[in-house]
């Protein structure tokens, strides 16, 4: 009997992917499981209900490819259908937002805490609430050019410097805060960008990246449940599946970029319109 | 009996209003629907069939609404579902593609032609292949952050000018055009942009509307059918109906910088999932 540990890794785009690259190093043992739903891309558009639904079918199809955890990397969903998700499942669910949540108050207790997010998720206002409800004082700042200017591949450009310094600035001009949450997966790929504006511009916030901080909570969840510790274990290689509604081209081109390593064939799945 | 003539202009977004801008003096006397499948954009990232699909139906509710004439203000669509929408209704309907493509080809005839659009556009190839048809020699440029920039509201901005002339310049390395068609529904709000930067790398190309030209085609066809002209009737304001099937609030918002007047009430609807 094979004691891997499968995670299913479920994102509506190629951000999620930031995720995946944090949790191969802590659990490198595991088979992945990797669904991007890019044909119903952006879900931020969508209504709750729809979002759910989509949701909660991409769920069930990792589970039904062998999930035993399931990791929501996708903000909107994290946001808007943590409850529908659980229960379309009987595998344990992590989202991104109570792990950053968590992390940032763990460090910083109480605070000030600046969100950076796509428009629909800061209209959602789940990291202003969850914050706010973790002790931590809360400003979002909807940053909706950076996730094109990423898929653009325009990484350390001066016009994505540009777009940064003037989000920033406003953003600064509402708050002073000591930790900066990226609150999208594609931002991690222009974290550093974040933390040199962030100086250039006078402040010296900590910037939590929601990837690394949902990397670490999945990994620390199934030490707890009696999954081998990478640490205690003869480390192999993780084994990967990719997955995606629409073009394979695309997504495998696109997520090497957020994956930070060529991706291996990438399997087209059709979940309905 | 009345004969006013009643206009359906259908688009995945907002992006169709800058060609209800441009009908609106052009046929002042017409009732306007304009249907935004705003729950459903963007059709880009979606396969040939779904964008069919959808909008067809869009154009079924346009015709169920009373509208007698229907335009394709969605270069997505016009590119990839004209025969599926044709077959859909039983009134005459114009994209936007044909329309600009005959204009450029009666004003400079055999004209090299650099046609700037979203990457969806651009794979589909529908631009150069009707520019070829045409004796026009084309080149098409994707310009994948332009849509986002315009509805950031970055319209005459530092940036918008830094990503035009970067865009611009690696198009002129490949070509050397006499005519530059805007082959998207958005970047008429942007076109004085165009026009200058054209100028601040050396080309004197004339810059060319698609909803310019398809405004122009559809007054042509409605005097033609017998349709009263403007010119020749008693001229009284056009009245308008929205509809958007998300957001109305949003629609509302950003749909008046495309028409660059308030938008009346709009109406939501529900075309399905």
């Amino acid at each position: 009997m094979s004691t891997t540990t499968t995670i299913g890794v479920f994102d509506s785009g190629f951000g999620g992917l930031t995720v995946l690259r944090e949790l191969l190093p802590l659990v490198p043992g595991a088979h992945y499981i990797y669904l991007g739903d890019t044909a119903r891309l952006p879900y931020g558009s969508k209504s709750q209900a729809t979002i759910a639904r989509y949701a909660a079918e991409s769920a069930r199809f990792l589970e039904s490819r062998g999930a035993d955890h399931l990791v929501i990397a996708c903000n909107t969903a994290s946001a808007l259908a943590m409850d529908e998700i659980t229960a379309a499942v009987r595998i344990p669910v992590t989202g991104v937002i109570s792990p950053v949540v968590q992390l940032t108050h763990d460090r910083y207790p109480g605070a000030d805490t600046l969100i950076l997010a796509t428009a629909a998720t800061v209209q959602s206002h789940a990291y202003r609430d969850s914050c706010e409800a973790a002790g931590l004082p809360a400003t979002e700042k909807a940053c909706p050019l950076l996730v094109p200017l990423i898929e653009e591949g325009w990484i350390d450009h001066p016009v994505t410097r540009d777009v940064l310094r003037i989000y920033l600035r406003e953003a600064l001009a509402l708050c002073s805060p000591q930790v900066v949450i990226l609150g999208c997966t594609h931002y991690p790929l222009i974290a550093p960008l974040v933390a040199l504006t962030l100086q250039e511009l006078g402040s010296n916030a900590e910037v939590i990246d929601s990837a690394q901080a949902t990397a670490r909570t999945v990994a620390h969840m199934l030490s707890q449940n009696g999954t081998p510790h990478p640490a205690t274990t003869t480390p192999h290689a993780a084994t990967c599946e990719f997955f995606a509604t629409d073009s394979v081209e695309k997504f495998a081109r696109l997520g090497s970029r957020f994956l930070a390593r060529p991706l291996e064939e990438v399997q087209l799945v059709d979940l309905g319109g």
